[in-house]
């Protein structure tokens, strides 16, 4: 799992090599304090645990605009006033970049990659030529791809929906997208791929028939997952939730809500979630919740690991810098036997302040030392502390007799009534949170 | 449905009849403005459309207390030292007070109507008299019974939840509640029984297995189900989502959780969903799109009708006064075809600060009137606009042709992407939002 | 008061007129069902009244762009390639947009009606010129501008903050942009001067020093009013809360923290503050509430009439259309004696779908009839029905013999404990909450 | 300031002595981690800076009940029928708490102390032999109290308001308790006095006349002072934001709006502003920016040390526990010179499901680790790291030259205007936040 570095014609990140491991001491922002990529944490490297991702479109695509301001970074890879020269540019940058930093995968839409051409086949000819490019990339790096997807939401087309579109004739170019981003996600061995339905919800009840939407969506993915499987796709499928933005309400909403959608459309088999930690807190969850339901349900595929603000009420898209987020993230991860297709793909923009290019090294590297930080505080939790017995006993009484018969449906509702008779007030039990909590700042 | 007025032993509101319709230019406070039980709309009258419910813990039983102080309210049927005496001066009132309001429909707690004894089985005797003394009324009156339901929230024993507690002695005190709930139910001719979980959920997930109390409450609904089947129960079994409060976390969060719950479990040809407003918007949700959801699967049971404070994020159960969340609710279940089983519960009380015994009259009849007028604008909106016209509109490229296809599943996403490439560009059709919603003020 | 038609060289909006009122019954949705302008209510028309306002920024230079998708409107104003002549053609385009619907006002920013150019002066002259223009406008058609502003926010040179930047430089072009905003306002004679901080907040505390910056936004402040006072201007300078959005925080977070600040600094005589529905509820309050601390400090200037959606917590600046926020603000407003320098400016935007060119016309006509039925409610609210009576009645201890010497200061703490000890428990008065709501109900 | 250890008649916390420190690696959950009282931090022992206090309501009175159940704790020393007896029990396990956890102060409010009687003065007299027994503890033991209040809120007669009634009668009755509390607290040589105003403020604008109550709240205030000093009371008086709850709106909404009030009034001589962490985030803000802003006004004077639940709108009251907040809050007050006359009042409740008599042990061991660590973790960031000169460095433009001149308002707009024209445009300087960030995970 060496990988080489790459530095294309131009060196876009000049004075910056490898990102160094340098411990907790070390003044060097530009290094590691804690992530050392083959340091071993039970049985695998840090590296093989946290399968960590850099996103295209932040980080080589997002210029920092928002609803109140233009651009604010200057990325030298925009330079070139030819869309593709720029789109090769970007993509000798983001290679660089991968490779200094040391991380094994990345994660991008069509359109981070290539610029949309102005008819479908034209749009498709732009990024297989640039699949092309990122295949010899990565051939030469040893970089992965953890997922690919297709960017639904940006053309005005879809405004009012892509595949939920109550426009037939904008489902087919959501399809032809999806089709040309699955064959590029084919062609350069792509693990995952996703689909955040950014679009895919309604402005107003008044306007929409909810139910027939969501039909149409339920009709896609199985269309999409036929053709992946016919072209040999062998990854997961990932349906990430989010609850709104940019739509009022996004049909997505949530972890529980996809779990329902998937399972009711008989499509549990090869979609998974993909998690975000700011979608979950904006749904009204923590991000380990969110982690929980999907483990429950045997569908944890992937997670975005980010942070929102907690005073603010939309998608931040901050790196990920609470330890406490990415211990509790890490505590079900590792209790579900570790991330396996998945990673960890930073999902995460520099703030649009940030304005020098080492910043989005600085940003990488803090999210990437807080999640190697979680992960061996989490795994002492897990081995090392008195946690694990403790939230076991609880649920003692369930292990044997009446409750395990309960467990298996034995006892009708007059049994369980006789035992509270025979029973008499249970004793009243602590739930001690307090420890629970105390312990967790200790192992921090 | 002619029903008589209930007067016991004492009047406990003197000086307030039966209150009358006097229409909209009246400055009685006592008389609705709207409601006229009697009066056709469409095909059935105002009281078989809204099949209105008066609730009997908030009514009669909260005295106004909150976090931070003690009850306000002194209702003089509380006057009863004898906790017994207490709880049939209790029922003499609310039937009084039912009659007089002119509703159809009440529904409760087993602690409602009856206090909780030292053990189960005295607590089963005390309802039991109870509910005999309800059935006496109900046929003196014609009162019926909306739902019935169990408190197993509010003792000390369920602060660790009910049936999902971690200790299997407290989930057979459940068990034995529920028992005699049901019995009460059925005995009273309950139309449907509601399974609220106030404390099914978590506190905190470091001590909690999500997934085996999410399989214990399955196991627990299965087995009351199959009990009250056994006694005759034909109803219609109702799951009321909250996502939180008491608990942190609850696991009935929204009504897709709820849904998806219930599908997974194989609940869903027994159970339905009790949608509250007030928990709606706690979840993040508009009202109506909760009723949206529950109706799209099939699964719209019964409504809790309230409201919550836009600036507050905990469960005021304020009446419902806003014609607009009322009109957005009853489109939705006009479209649905109305309401059949369930009804509009009142589950809402006065401000702790209204302690004269006029305003629980005062604050019914706002909620009917409210509810009254939405239903005159719903209807006018659906039948005499040209809203239905507009919305099915916009979804006609699926009527026929490729479109249809597509919703049949005949097209494979090959052939979507090519009707891309013959189609080109699609027109970006207005979404027309402010039409519709300039539409409703119209018709308001 | 007769404003004239305005047509351009090219007619805009072709197929559309003067907007008519047609009154409730009307099906045609480009007319008033409502707003009547020469109609008097009280001893003004609904025109005085209600002294509506166009913003020049969302709505002839909104292109419905979001973080997550890129411009959907195509304004034929848009078309010249030049900056310049596509200024022209805007400004063209919004007089004959304002003449159409009927409105007295206008407001903008100055890069709303002229392109920023590469150096201050450059900037000065392109403003000028369209200023030059805009009062030809004016005095062909009769309109007025309620308000001019400086967008000290879209360029990335303030990121970081403009007047409360940590680089003193950026502070300079701030003043800059303010002093020439402030010779347009004055050339077309404005009645009031906006001041919206944009970006005068903080991301992070760890970088910030907020007392510091805040000094410098209450100098810049004064050095801007004590310019404006030199040359002419004689209106109102305005802030405008926001709690949030664009920043982590805003220093202007609500109208309690704008009033402390203008009061603490000295500006409270020159400055009033400019009221939106929209900011109100992100910061947690409601639109009447903010309304009513200004009115309470005498410190109400103008308002910003729009709304946020109760679900989703970023600025959606939509047209106002809900009755109750528009009632319950003109019973503040008008129990304030009425907007006088100030006036309802639609800082809205049609919804990103919404991309037929009537919309606009729509959308707008909607919020004039919901303030112009606001009007008319709050009107016989205050008029004529039993509300101003009770509500005064609440305090009428206060209004003679102790209670009144304890308002002017005459009773000191022992005083009022022996008056308790004499007094005896009070009665627990009822606040009657729920017949004020049913009132609003019924005068709907 | 060595404390003896105090127990009464009855030892109510058996097995558990004076909470001893054993360090990080200790595995005993009843000793304290971080927290040494006497180590030294800078010039000060950790117990000189963090001067902690436990409140006396949550810890010896809160019984776990909420909205939806009855009390879960079985306090030992609720056992006398007799009220004034189980007050004296109260005091007893309060004391034996103080001491053997090793605090050095700790808060109540009159009813805490001592039962309501049926008059004023019977009242008086019980919390008056209750102060004395209080007062003779304080002298066996060394503790000392922090401040004093009296609870407005929790009787009915204050439904509607204490101060800021609409019936002067209730505000009498108000005095008498101030009155009586102040009475109390220099008795016990309080340091401070507290206003939370619980019901001061409204639950619908509807029938609220809010500048009159505003101006009897500053009346109010204003009475209380003067009686206070006049009876030798020579601490700080605090007024405690909190934004709802149990109020739809608090008229103290939050730091800014307090500040702005004591302003307005004439009364930030002899008021500050107590800080609660809970009730910032209920107001949008974090913890550090209510902080910051009291420091900037000067005004800070004491904290109230919890943590609410960002996923819950309601005042959970939780036990701090998060080191962000912790060491943001202490990088404030730091900054500001440390704590002098206010303190770290633990206003936090265990988890109504810990009814375990040591869980109000561990629940206050992990406060005071959390903040004892946070000390150090901010002292050194303070100290040690470049944090503090990056800081300043930001602002260095306005250290001297025209900058400066600027800040002294020798500058006028068009001065400004002239420099921007001479400056060009300015450098777009990086905020550099996620290496901040960074540096606060590397010092955590």
């Amino acid at each position: 799992m060496t990988r080489q570095l790459f530095i294309g014609d131009k060196e876009y990140f000049r004075g910056i090599g490898r990102i160094p491991y340098e411990g907790q001491e070390s003044d060097n922002p530009m290094a590691f304090k804690c992530y050392e990529a083959k340091r071993m944490v039970g049985h695998k490297t840090m590296e093989q645990h946290l399968r960590f991702a850099v996103c295209y479109w932040h980080t080589f695509c997002g210029g920092g605009a928002d609803p109140f301001g233009v651009d604010t970074q200057v990325f030298p890879w925009d330079a070139p006033a030819d869309p593709v020269d720029a789109a090769r540019a970007r993509m000798d940058a983001a290679f660089e970049f991968f490779t200094k930093l040391g991380v094994p995968y990345y994660c991008f839409h069509d359109r981070d990659m290539a610029p949309e051409g102005n008819t479908v086949a034209e749009s498709e000819a732009l990024l297989s030529t640039m699949v092309e490019l990122a295949r010899e990339r990565q051939e030469a790096t040893g970089m992965k791809l953890l997922w690919g997807t297709a960017n639904l939401f940006g053309h005005p087309r879809y405004m009012n929906g892509a595949a939920t579109n109550p426009d037939f004739a904008v489902v087919t170019h959501a399809a032809a997208q999806v089709k040309a981003a699955l064959d590029a996600t084919v062609a350069l061995g792509g693990e995952n791929y996703v689909f955040w339905g950014g679009r895919e919800g309604y402005s107003s009840l008044l306007n929409t028939e909810t139910q027939r939407e969501l039909d149409h969506l339920a009709r896609f993915l199985e269309t999409a997952r036929d053709y992946a499987r016919g072209i040999g796709f062998t990854g997961t499928f990932l349906v990430e939730p989010k609850p709104m933005e940019p739509s009022k309400h996004q049909y997505d909403f949530d972890a529980q809500t996809v779990i329902g959608f998937l399972r009711h459309y008989g499509l549990a088999g090869d979609f998974k979630v993909n998690v975000e930690a700011n979608h979950a807190t904006l749904a009204g969850h923590s991000f380990s919740h969110e982690l929980q339901m999907c483990t429950d349900a045997g569908l944890l595929g992937s997670i975005d690991a980010n942070r929102g603000d907690p005073q603010n009420g939309w998608d931040t898209d901050q790196f990920p810098s609470d330890l406490y987020d990415a211990v509790h993230a890490m505590l079900v991860v590792l209790a579900d036997g570790g991330l396996t297709q998945g990673g960890l793909n930073f999902d995460a923009k520099v703030r649009r302040e940030s304005v020098d290019l080492e910043d989005i090294f600085i940003a990488h590297i803090g999210g990437m030392d807080t999640f190697a930080r979680a992960l061996q505080v989490a795994t002492r939790l897990l081995e090392g502390s008195a946690m694990p017995v403790h939230k076991a006993g609880r649920y003692r009484s369930f292990d044997s007799g009446d409750g395990a018969a309960f467990e298996r449906g034995e006892l009708d509702l007059l049994a369980l009534r006789n035992l509270a008779v025979a029973g008499g007030e249970p004793n009243h039990t602590s739930g001690k949170q307090e420890w629970y909590e105390n312990l967790v700042n200790q192992y921090l």
